[in-house]
Protein backbone atom coordinates (compact mmCIF):
# COMPACT_ATOMS: atom_id res chain seq x y z
CA UNK A 1 0.00 0.00 0.00
CA UNK A 2 1.44 3.26 -0.97
CA UNK A 3 1.78 6.28 1.86
CA UNK A 4 2.38 9.40 1.31
CA UNK A 5 5.04 11.16 3.69
CA UNK A 6 4.15 14.39 3.20
CA UNK A 7 6.26 16.71 3.75
CA UNK A 8 6.20 20.54 5.38
CA UNK A 9 7.33 22.26 2.25
CA UNK A 10 8.23 20.31 -1.16
CA UNK A 11 9.75 23.08 -2.90
CA UNK A 12 12.52 22.12 -5.66
CA UNK A 13 14.08 25.61 -6.12
CA UNK A 14 15.52 28.58 -4.19
CA UNK A 15 12.84 30.05 -1.59
CA UNK A 16 10.40 32.85 -2.98
CA UNK A 17 11.39 34.13 0.02
CA UNK A 18 14.85 35.17 -1.40
CA UNK A 19 12.71 37.47 -4.44
CA UNK A 20 12.63 41.17 -4.15
CA UNK A 21 11.16 44.06 -6.17
CA UNK A 22 13.72 46.98 -7.35
CA UNK A 23 11.48 49.40 -9.37
CA UNK A 24 8.66 50.03 -10.03
CA UNK A 25 7.95 52.07 -13.26
CA UNK A 26 4.93 53.60 -15.15
CA UNK A 27 4.05 51.98 -18.05
CA UNK A 28 1.14 53.06 -20.90
CA UNK A 29 -0.10 50.11 -21.85
CA UNK A 30 1.72 46.44 -21.20
CA UNK A 31 1.80 43.65 -22.72
CA UNK A 32 0.21 41.45 -20.01
CA UNK A 33 -1.83 43.95 -18.02
CA UNK A 34 -3.63 47.08 -19.89
CA UNK A 35 -6.44 49.77 -18.77
CA UNK A 36 -9.54 50.56 -20.13
CA UNK A 37 -12.95 53.08 -19.94
CA UNK A 38 -16.01 51.87 -19.76
CA UNK A 39 -18.49 54.00 -20.94
CA UNK A 40 -21.93 52.97 -19.62
CA UNK A 41 -25.62 53.92 -18.61
CA UNK A 42 -26.64 53.82 -15.04
CA UNK A 43 -29.97 52.38 -14.34
CA UNK A 44 -31.57 55.97 -14.67
CA UNK A 45 -30.27 55.75 -18.31
CA UNK A 46 -27.82 58.74 -17.10
CA UNK A 47 -24.06 57.94 -19.45
CA UNK A 48 -21.10 57.30 -17.42
CA UNK A 49 -17.85 56.04 -17.38
CA UNK A 50 -15.51 53.64 -15.21
CA UNK A 51 -11.71 52.49 -15.49
CA UNK A 52 -10.77 49.22 -15.61
CA UNK A 53 -7.67 46.75 -15.73
CA UNK A 54 -7.50 44.14 -18.01
CA UNK A 55 -5.65 40.85 -18.62
CA UNK A 56 -4.70 40.90 -22.32
CA UNK A 57 -4.46 37.50 -22.28
CA UNK A 58 -7.76 36.07 -22.01
CA UNK A 59 -8.96 33.44 -24.31
CA UNK A 60 -11.56 34.29 -26.86
CA UNK A 61 -12.87 30.37 -26.40
CA UNK A 62 -13.45 29.99 -22.93
CA UNK A 63 -13.67 34.12 -21.83
CA UNK A 64 -11.89 32.80 -18.74
CA UNK A 65 -8.99 34.56 -17.51
CA UNK A 66 -7.93 31.63 -14.82
CA UNK A 67 -8.86 28.28 -12.41
CA UNK A 68 -8.15 27.84 -8.99
CA UNK A 69 -8.21 24.86 -7.30
CA UNK A 70 -9.55 23.57 -3.75
CA UNK A 71 -7.99 19.92 -3.08
CA UNK A 72 -8.74 18.12 0.19
CA UNK A 73 -5.88 15.45 1.41
CA UNK A 74 -7.71 12.64 2.91
CA UNK A 75 -5.01 10.70 5.33
CA UNK A 76 -5.42 8.09 7.14
CA UNK A 77 -3.34 8.78 9.58
CA UNK A 78 -3.90 12.57 10.39
CA UNK A 79 -6.80 15.18 9.98
CA UNK A 80 -7.79 16.32 6.26
CA UNK A 81 -5.72 18.67 5.22
CA UNK A 82 -5.77 21.35 2.23
CA UNK A 83 -3.22 22.05 -0.31
CA UNK A 84 -2.07 25.41 -0.98
CA UNK A 85 1.28 26.70 -2.42
CA UNK A 86 3.56 30.39 -1.84
CA UNK A 87 5.36 32.53 -4.22
CA UNK A 88 6.59 35.67 -4.42
CA UNK A 89 4.22 37.86 -6.10
CA UNK A 90 5.81 41.01 -7.46
CA UNK A 91 2.71 43.51 -7.05
CA UNK A 92 2.25 42.54 -3.55
CA UNK A 93 5.65 42.91 -2.77
CA UNK A 94 5.62 39.56 -0.50
CA UNK A 95 5.36 36.24 -0.75
CA UNK A 96 1.65 35.21 -0.87
CA UNK A 97 -0.16 31.72 0.39
CA UNK A 98 -2.60 31.14 -2.28
CA UNK A 99 -4.68 28.00 -3.60
CA UNK A 100 -3.01 26.50 -6.43
CA UNK A 101 -4.10 28.26 -9.86
CA UNK A 102 -3.59 29.27 -12.84
CA UNK A 103 -4.34 30.82 -16.49
CA UNK A 104 -6.48 28.73 -18.97
CA UNK A 105 -4.51 28.41 -22.02
CA UNK A 106 -5.77 28.80 -25.82
CA UNK A 107 -8.81 26.15 -26.70
CA UNK A 108 -8.38 24.55 -22.78
CA UNK A 109 -11.29 23.93 -20.93
CA UNK A 110 -11.22 24.66 -17.23
CA UNK A 111 -11.35 20.99 -16.27
CA UNK A 112 -8.00 20.24 -18.37
CA UNK A 113 -6.43 23.92 -17.00
CA UNK A 114 -7.28 22.44 -13.02
CA UNK A 115 -5.85 19.20 -13.20
CA UNK A 116 -2.86 20.35 -15.40
CA UNK A 117 -1.85 23.33 -13.20
CA UNK A 118 -2.55 21.14 -10.13
CA UNK A 119 0.11 18.96 -11.60
CA UNK A 120 2.68 21.73 -12.52
CA UNK A 121 2.54 23.52 -9.29
CA UNK A 122 1.95 20.78 -6.50
CA UNK A 123 3.39 17.34 -8.59
CA UNK A 124 -0.63 16.21 -7.32
CA UNK A 125 -2.33 14.11 -10.17
CA UNK A 126 -5.88 14.46 -9.23
CA UNK A 127 -9.44 13.79 -10.84
CA UNK A 128 -11.77 17.19 -11.20
CA UNK A 129 -14.84 17.02 -9.59
CA UNK A 130 -16.77 19.85 -9.88
CA UNK A 131 -16.30 23.64 -10.84
CA UNK A 132 -18.49 27.11 -9.41
CA UNK A 133 -19.60 29.06 -12.29
CA UNK A 134 -17.44 32.31 -13.60
CA UNK A 135 -16.75 34.54 -10.67
CA UNK A 136 -15.18 38.07 -10.48
CA UNK A 137 -11.96 38.59 -8.46
CA UNK A 138 -12.29 42.20 -7.67
CA UNK A 139 -15.65 43.36 -9.88
CA UNK A 140 -14.80 47.04 -8.93
CA UNK A 141 -11.21 47.07 -10.57
CA UNK A 142 -10.84 45.01 -13.81
CA UNK A 143 -12.74 42.31 -15.14
CA UNK A 144 -10.49 39.58 -14.28
CA UNK A 145 -12.61 36.62 -13.56
CA UNK A 146 -12.17 32.80 -12.89
CA UNK A 147 -13.65 29.97 -12.10
CA UNK A 148 -12.91 27.83 -8.67
CA UNK A 149 -12.39 24.20 -8.88
CA UNK A 150 -12.89 21.08 -6.73
CA UNK A 151 -10.20 18.09 -7.91
CA UNK A 152 -9.61 15.39 -5.59
CA UNK A 153 -6.44 13.65 -4.61
CA UNK A 154 -6.42 10.32 -4.37
CA UNK A 155 -3.27 9.22 -1.89
CA UNK A 156 -3.39 5.68 -2.60
CA UNK A 157 -2.29 6.58 -6.49
CA UNK A 158 1.08 5.34 -6.56
CA UNK A 159 1.67 8.69 -8.93
CA UNK A 160 0.65 10.90 -5.76
CA UNK A 161 3.70 9.42 -3.57
CA UNK A 162 6.34 11.29 -3.90
CA UNK A 163 5.02 14.08 -5.76
CA UNK A 164 7.42 16.19 -8.05
CA UNK A 165 6.04 20.15 -9.64
CA UNK A 166 6.87 20.65 -12.57
CA UNK A 167 7.68 24.23 -12.59
CA UNK A 168 8.74 26.84 -15.26
CA UNK A 169 12.18 28.23 -15.31
CA UNK A 170 10.38 31.52 -14.02
CA UNK A 171 8.35 29.73 -11.66
CA UNK A 172 9.29 29.48 -8.15
CA UNK A 173 6.37 28.14 -5.71
CA UNK A 174 6.21 25.68 -2.61
CA UNK A 175 3.81 23.93 -2.38
CA UNK A 176 2.33 22.85 1.27
CA UNK A 177 -0.67 21.73 3.29
CA UNK A 178 -2.34 22.88 6.24
CA UNK A 179 -5.69 20.91 8.34
CA UNK A 180 -8.90 22.33 7.02
CA UNK A 181 -9.52 22.54 11.19
CA UNK A 182 -8.23 25.85 12.26
CA UNK A 183 -7.18 26.90 8.99
CA UNK A 184 -7.78 30.78 9.21
CA UNK A 185 -6.04 30.69 12.68
CA UNK A 186 -2.95 28.64 10.71
CA UNK A 187 -2.34 31.68 7.48
CA UNK A 188 -2.50 34.86 10.55
CA UNK A 189 -0.15 32.45 12.00
CA UNK A 190 2.50 31.58 9.21
CA UNK A 191 1.80 34.76 7.45
CA UNK A 192 2.91 36.69 10.61
CA UNK A 193 5.71 34.50 11.37
CA UNK A 194 7.59 34.32 7.81
CA UNK A 195 6.05 37.81 7.39
CA UNK A 196 3.80 36.67 4.17
CA UNK A 197 0.87 37.66 3.29
CA UNK A 198 -2.85 35.29 2.00
CA UNK A 199 -4.53 35.73 -1.03
CA UNK A 200 -8.10 37.36 -0.29
CA UNK A 201 -9.59 34.15 -1.65
CA UNK A 202 -8.18 31.76 -0.31
CA UNK A 203 -8.77 34.20 3.09
CA UNK A 204 -12.81 34.01 2.48
CA UNK A 205 -12.60 30.37 2.20
CA UNK A 206 -10.83 29.80 5.78
CA UNK A 207 -13.24 32.69 7.04
CA UNK A 208 -16.34 30.22 5.63
CA UNK A 209 -14.82 27.14 7.46
CA UNK A 210 -14.60 29.03 10.50
CA UNK A 211 -17.97 31.11 10.48
CA UNK A 212 -19.38 27.38 10.03
CA UNK A 213 -18.31 25.94 13.21
CA UNK A 214 -19.86 29.10 15.28
CA UNK A 215 -22.56 30.37 13.04
CA UNK A 216 -24.76 27.13 11.37
CA UNK B 1 -40.29 45.13 21.21
CA UNK B 2 -37.94 46.04 17.79
CA UNK B 3 -38.98 43.16 15.26
CA UNK B 4 -36.96 44.04 11.44
CA UNK B 5 -38.89 42.74 8.92
CA UNK B 6 -36.77 42.33 6.46
CA UNK B 7 -37.83 42.89 2.82
CA UNK B 8 -35.85 40.63 0.50
CA UNK B 9 -34.86 43.52 -1.35
CA UNK B 10 -34.17 47.28 0.17
CA UNK B 11 -33.28 48.98 -2.83
CA UNK B 12 -34.33 52.85 -3.07
CA UNK B 13 -33.33 53.68 -6.70
CA UNK B 14 -33.47 52.27 -10.25
CA UNK B 15 -33.09 48.41 -10.14
CA UNK B 16 -29.27 48.01 -10.99
CA UNK B 17 -30.19 45.46 -13.66
CA UNK B 18 -31.46 48.90 -15.74
CA UNK B 19 -27.46 49.39 -16.63
CA UNK B 20 -25.55 48.56 -19.57
CA UNK B 21 -21.81 48.88 -20.83
CA UNK B 22 -22.00 50.97 -24.06
CA UNK B 23 -18.39 50.94 -25.29
CA UNK B 24 -15.17 50.18 -24.23
CA UNK B 25 -11.68 52.19 -25.18
CA UNK B 26 -8.19 52.06 -24.60
CA UNK B 27 -6.47 54.08 -21.60
CA UNK B 28 -3.33 54.96 -21.37
CA UNK B 29 -3.16 55.89 -17.92
CA UNK B 30 -6.34 56.52 -15.90
CA UNK B 31 -7.49 58.71 -13.51
CA UNK B 32 -8.68 55.83 -10.85
CA UNK B 33 -6.86 52.96 -12.41
CA UNK B 34 -3.39 52.62 -13.54
CA UNK B 35 -1.05 50.05 -15.00
CA UNK B 36 2.76 49.90 -13.91
CA UNK B 37 6.27 47.96 -14.72
CA UNK B 38 8.01 46.07 -11.94
CA UNK B 39 11.47 44.74 -11.69
CA UNK B 40 12.25 42.35 -9.51
CA UNK B 41 14.92 39.89 -8.65
CA UNK B 42 13.86 35.87 -8.67
CA UNK B 43 14.61 34.09 -5.72
CA UNK B 44 18.26 32.85 -7.78
CA UNK B 45 19.07 36.76 -7.81
CA UNK B 46 18.22 36.91 -11.53
CA UNK B 47 16.38 40.40 -12.93
CA UNK B 48 12.93 39.84 -14.45
CA UNK B 49 10.11 41.93 -14.95
CA UNK B 50 5.87 41.83 -13.78
CA UNK B 51 3.34 43.80 -14.90
CA UNK B 52 0.44 45.00 -12.63
CA UNK B 53 -2.88 47.44 -12.30
CA UNK B 54 -3.31 49.86 -9.23
CA UNK B 55 -5.86 52.14 -7.87
CA UNK B 56 -4.16 55.56 -7.75
CA UNK B 57 -6.97 56.26 -4.39
CA UNK B 58 -4.64 54.15 -2.05
CA UNK B 59 -4.14 56.38 1.10
CA UNK B 60 -0.57 56.81 2.03
CA UNK B 61 -1.40 56.19 6.09
CA UNK B 62 -3.12 53.20 5.65
CA UNK B 63 -1.79 51.39 2.79
CA UNK B 64 -5.18 49.95 2.33
CA UNK B 65 -7.60 50.02 -0.68
CA UNK B 66 -11.02 48.54 0.98
CA UNK B 67 -12.72 47.05 3.47
CA UNK B 68 -15.39 44.49 2.83
CA UNK B 69 -17.82 43.19 5.82
CA UNK B 70 -19.28 40.07 6.93
CA UNK B 71 -22.29 40.78 8.77
CA UNK B 72 -24.25 38.16 10.49
CA UNK B 73 -28.50 39.01 10.95
CA UNK B 74 -29.71 36.70 14.25
CA UNK B 75 -33.13 37.11 13.61
CA UNK B 76 -36.03 35.32 16.47
CA UNK B 77 -38.19 33.75 14.17
CA UNK B 78 -35.40 32.09 11.39
CA UNK B 79 -32.13 31.10 10.85
CA UNK B 80 -29.48 33.56 10.60
CA UNK B 81 -28.73 35.23 7.11
CA UNK B 82 -25.93 37.34 5.91
CA UNK B 83 -26.08 40.64 4.13
CA UNK B 84 -25.21 41.37 0.91
CA UNK B 85 -25.34 43.77 -2.20
CA UNK B 86 -25.99 43.55 -5.64
CA UNK B 87 -24.74 46.25 -8.13
CA UNK B 88 -23.97 46.97 -11.62
CA UNK B 89 -20.06 46.67 -12.22
CA UNK B 90 -18.99 48.14 -15.59
CA UNK B 91 -15.70 46.06 -15.71
CA UNK B 92 -18.12 42.96 -15.83
CA UNK B 93 -20.58 44.46 -17.57
CA UNK B 94 -23.39 42.28 -15.18
CA UNK B 95 -24.99 42.89 -11.66
CA UNK B 96 -22.52 40.92 -9.23
CA UNK B 97 -23.34 40.11 -5.99
CA UNK B 98 -20.62 40.99 -3.11
CA UNK B 99 -20.22 41.59 0.39
CA UNK B 100 -20.61 45.29 1.37
CA UNK B 101 -17.71 47.32 1.00
CA UNK B 102 -15.66 50.26 0.66
CA UNK B 103 -12.62 52.26 0.01
CA UNK B 104 -10.75 53.19 2.63
CA UNK B 105 -10.95 57.20 3.16
CA UNK B 106 -7.53 59.20 3.60
CA UNK B 107 -6.47 58.86 7.20
CA UNK B 108 -10.01 56.58 7.99
CA UNK B 109 -9.24 53.46 10.22
CA UNK B 110 -10.05 50.24 8.70
CA UNK B 111 -13.11 49.89 11.95
CA UNK B 112 -14.25 53.70 10.88
CA UNK B 113 -14.79 52.54 6.97
CA UNK B 114 -16.20 49.37 8.11
CA UNK B 115 -19.14 50.43 10.37
CA UNK B 116 -19.88 53.86 7.74
CA UNK B 117 -19.72 51.93 4.64
CA UNK B 118 -21.75 49.21 6.12
CA UNK B 119 -24.36 51.69 6.76
CA UNK B 120 -24.38 53.72 3.44
CA UNK B 121 -24.90 50.97 1.55
CA UNK B 122 -27.34 48.85 3.86
CA UNK B 123 -28.86 50.84 6.23
CA UNK B 124 -27.49 48.46 9.31
CA UNK B 125 -25.80 50.14 12.05
CA UNK B 126 -23.21 47.64 13.15
CA UNK B 127 -20.67 47.16 15.77
CA UNK B 128 -16.88 46.37 14.25
CA UNK B 129 -15.49 43.60 16.28
CA UNK B 130 -12.74 41.74 14.75
CA UNK B 131 -10.28 42.44 11.04
CA UNK B 132 -8.31 39.92 9.12
CA UNK B 133 -4.77 40.62 8.14
CA UNK B 134 -4.35 42.67 5.07
CA UNK B 135 -4.92 40.72 1.96
CA UNK B 136 -4.77 40.75 -1.21
CA UNK B 137 -7.36 39.93 -4.07
CA UNK B 138 -5.79 38.88 -7.12
CA UNK B 139 -1.91 39.19 -6.42
CA UNK B 140 -0.85 38.29 -9.68
CA UNK B 141 -2.73 41.26 -11.38
CA UNK B 142 -2.65 44.05 -9.03
CA UNK B 143 -1.40 45.48 -5.87
CA UNK B 144 -5.23 46.05 -4.68
CA UNK B 145 -5.71 44.69 -1.02
CA UNK B 146 -8.37 44.49 1.70
CA UNK B 147 -9.00 43.71 5.34
CA UNK B 148 -12.04 41.81 5.77
CA UNK B 149 -13.73 43.08 8.55
CA UNK B 150 -16.43 41.15 10.95
CA UNK B 151 -19.48 43.69 12.20
CA UNK B 152 -22.66 42.79 14.39
CA UNK B 153 -25.62 43.97 13.74
CA UNK B 154 -28.11 44.20 16.55
CA UNK B 155 -31.36 44.14 15.50
CA UNK B 156 -32.64 45.44 18.49
CA UNK B 157 -31.58 48.57 17.98
CA UNK B 158 -34.53 50.93 17.68
CA UNK B 159 -32.07 52.40 14.20
CA UNK B 160 -31.82 48.70 12.74
CA UNK B 161 -35.75 48.65 12.56
CA UNK B 162 -35.88 50.26 9.32
CA UNK B 163 -32.17 50.15 7.82
CA UNK B 164 -32.22 52.85 5.25
CA UNK B 165 -28.91 53.39 2.57
CA UNK B 166 -27.39 56.61 1.65
CA UNK B 167 -26.37 56.17 -1.57
CA UNK B 168 -24.18 58.65 -3.67
CA UNK B 169 -26.29 60.30 -6.61
CA UNK B 170 -24.18 57.64 -8.84
CA UNK B 171 -24.29 54.35 -6.35
CA UNK B 172 -27.42 52.12 -7.77
CA UNK B 173 -27.16 49.10 -4.73
CA UNK B 174 -29.33 46.56 -4.21
CA UNK B 175 -29.42 45.37 -0.29
CA UNK B 176 -30.68 42.01 0.33
CA UNK B 177 -29.94 38.82 2.87
CA UNK B 178 -29.41 35.18 2.77
CA UNK B 179 -29.54 32.50 4.90
CA UNK B 180 -26.00 31.48 6.41
CA UNK B 181 -26.95 27.64 5.40
CA UNK B 182 -26.38 26.41 1.37
CA UNK B 183 -25.29 30.07 0.99
CA UNK B 184 -22.92 28.62 -2.49
CA UNK B 185 -26.08 27.08 -3.77
CA UNK B 186 -28.53 29.94 -2.86
CA UNK B 187 -25.81 32.55 -4.71
CA UNK B 188 -26.05 29.76 -7.87
CA UNK B 189 -29.37 29.75 -8.09
CA UNK B 190 -30.25 33.18 -7.54
CA UNK B 191 -27.01 33.74 -10.22
CA UNK B 192 -28.73 31.98 -13.14
CA UNK B 193 -32.33 33.06 -12.60
CA UNK B 194 -31.34 37.00 -12.43
CA UNK B 195 -28.17 36.18 -14.82
CA UNK B 196 -25.63 37.93 -12.69
CA UNK B 197 -22.76 37.39 -10.97
CA UNK B 198 -20.61 36.35 -7.77
CA UNK B 199 -17.65 38.28 -6.47
CA UNK B 200 -14.98 35.51 -6.08
CA UNK B 201 -14.00 36.50 -2.70
CA UNK B 202 -17.81 35.65 -1.28
CA UNK B 203 -17.75 32.61 -3.68
CA UNK B 204 -15.01 31.25 -1.51
CA UNK B 205 -16.27 32.44 1.58
CA UNK B 206 -19.53 30.40 0.77
CA UNK B 207 -17.32 27.32 -0.53
CA UNK B 208 -15.95 27.20 2.95
CA UNK B 209 -19.22 27.61 4.88
CA UNK B 210 -20.18 24.60 2.28
CA UNK B 211 -17.18 22.73 2.70
CA UNK B 212 -17.21 22.70 6.80
CA UNK B 213 -20.62 20.58 6.84
CA UNK B 214 -18.92 17.90 4.59
CA UNK B 215 -15.41 18.08 5.33
CA UNK B 216 -15.03 19.07 8.98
Amino acid sequence: MFRLLLKQRMSTKASPFKAKVTAVESLTQGKWIQTRKIKYNDPNGNSREWEMAVRTTRSDTTNIDAVSIVSILHHTDKPKEIVLVQQFRPPTERVVIELPAGLIDPNESVETTAVRELQEETGYHGEFRKQSPVIYSDPGLTNANMVLAYVDIDLQNPKNCDPKPKLEESEFITTFSLPLNNLRKSLDEIAQRENCTVDARLYHFAMGLELAKTQL
